[in-house]
């Protein structure tokens, strides 16, 4: 009989930040499929005998490709394994959840979709920053630096995702940084504008810095801040200044748990190939 | 000695939606001050003795003001009450968390912020839309449609928030939904777009439907759909026809649980005006 598979968020880095169904619902499943930003934390929670598959990727080193990844759910469901796909952050907001979901409705597995704390607001709450605010934005958007290689249009819409008054929050978009801050800048946004940079966010490793729009990519490689990275730009980003509250030195370290390695067990199913 | 007051996030509606976090701190607090859109099951989730107050308030009938809120919240801490604010969806998403950070940072108030699962994300979710997609859109923006009234400017970049190709997620705006979908009209957004409005998403009571944008307001009418009501524009609502997967009526019923009333204890700390 086929199981379900559940899209189940991580949220964003702290184990705790996951949602209570989310952790049950790994605490429970047979197969638990899993991504790099996946805190390593959560695997010790899964029962005795889960599978335990890895098909991480990190930008551009694709372990895994994503029909390979969507192969492999719908052969643990119809082998009859309650499957849990964990994936960092919310596995709709650039998840490629969405993808997975309409592979599995076209196969006729069942699955749900737990949603989760999304990375650019755990990184905002984790150095202070409301996103919105009265007094300054009342909307905000979330985009990626980071586009489909075969997409037909070239991108992104910064002149009116400035003009439109939204804080922005980038993902994954650390690393074009520079080219990023010239197009706000020429799309009429203030060279002024308070903007962050919060990598690591929730963890024992959360680092971040604050400065004017213009000088952020020079603060950024200064301060070594690298991926995984969230970049909020708007005028709620100078709360940073005042409102960071947050002490990573109080944290757990981030994969410092033991781990029994014996609950990885490729043979059963026949679908360990990234275990 | 002054506590520690924690803005968490309460999530969508369903209680195990909540961080394992949230969950922990609601459970080990001394003071609970709730809003409206909080699921009452989360107040049995307190210890014996724990004040529960309540300050909630729905658009047009505010119950108790914004500067009120925040005395009560210094005046426990002041006490020595570890304080839980809990607050319908992520405190720094339309939450006026911002201001009641604020206020502690101003009076000297340890503070922490959880975030949480946010209405729009949970809404797309139960619904069966990935708020990005790699064919359909690399941003999302969430708006609300209820502004500060003393606001200088008149309000949201309809224009610009059409012209960004961002998925829109609209806030508080189901009273306004003939207006603005005129004003989204008027800004270049085609007739035909997808569209979709979730109503008490995640519960036993979610109810959704989907239409071209300009059929909206009409069928939202019809069908009865009133707040609390997330509304999501932008070709990726298509989804909702075919990935919707969530099945209310296996739910838990909103409020049914029973509760002990005897956790109310107005009279200690002297400060439960609104419990």
């Amino acid at each position: 009989m086929t199981a379900t598979v559940h899209l189940v968020g991580a949220g964003p880095g702290d184990p705790d930040l996951i949602t209570v169904k989310g952790r049950r619902l790994i605490e429970n499943c047979d197969a638990l499929v899993y991504d790099a930003l996946v805190n390593p934390a959560m695997l010790d929670w899964v029962k005795d005998g889960c599978q335990l598959i890895y098909v991480g990727k990190r930008s551009g080193n694709h372990v895994c490709p994503q029909g390979q990844i969507e192969d492999i759910l719908v052969g643990l469901a119809r082998s009859g394994l309650e499957v849990v796909r964990l994936k960092g952050g919310d596995p709709f907001v650039f998840g490629r959840g969405g993808e997975e979901a309409e592979r599995l409705r076209e196969e006729h597995i069942p699955f749900t979709v737990v949603p989760a704390v999304t990375a650019a607001l755990a990184g905002a709450a984790h150095i202070g920053i409301p996103v919105t605010h009265r007094k300054h934005s009342a909307s905000v958007t979330f985009i990626s630096g980071h586009e489909a290689p075969g997409k037909q249009e070239s991108g992104i819409n910064w002149e009116h995702h400035v003009k439109s008054g939204a804080t922005l929050c980038l993902y994954m978009s650390i690393g074009r940084l520079p080219q990023i801050v010239e197009n706000l800048v020429a799309a009429g946004m203030s060279a002024e504008t308070p903007a962050a940079v919060v990598q690591w966010a929730s963890t024992s490793r959360q680092r971040h810095v604050v400065s004017a729009l213009e000088s952020l990519p020079f603060v950024v490689v200064r301060e070594k801040i690298a991926s995984p990275a969230i970049v909020i730009i708007g005028d709620v980003a100078q709360y940073a200044n005042t409102l960071s509250w947050f002490d990573p030195s109080k944290q757990a370290e981030w994969g410092q748990q033991s781990r029994p390695v014996v609950k990885m067990d490729a043979s059963r199913g026949g679908l360990g190939l990234f275990s």
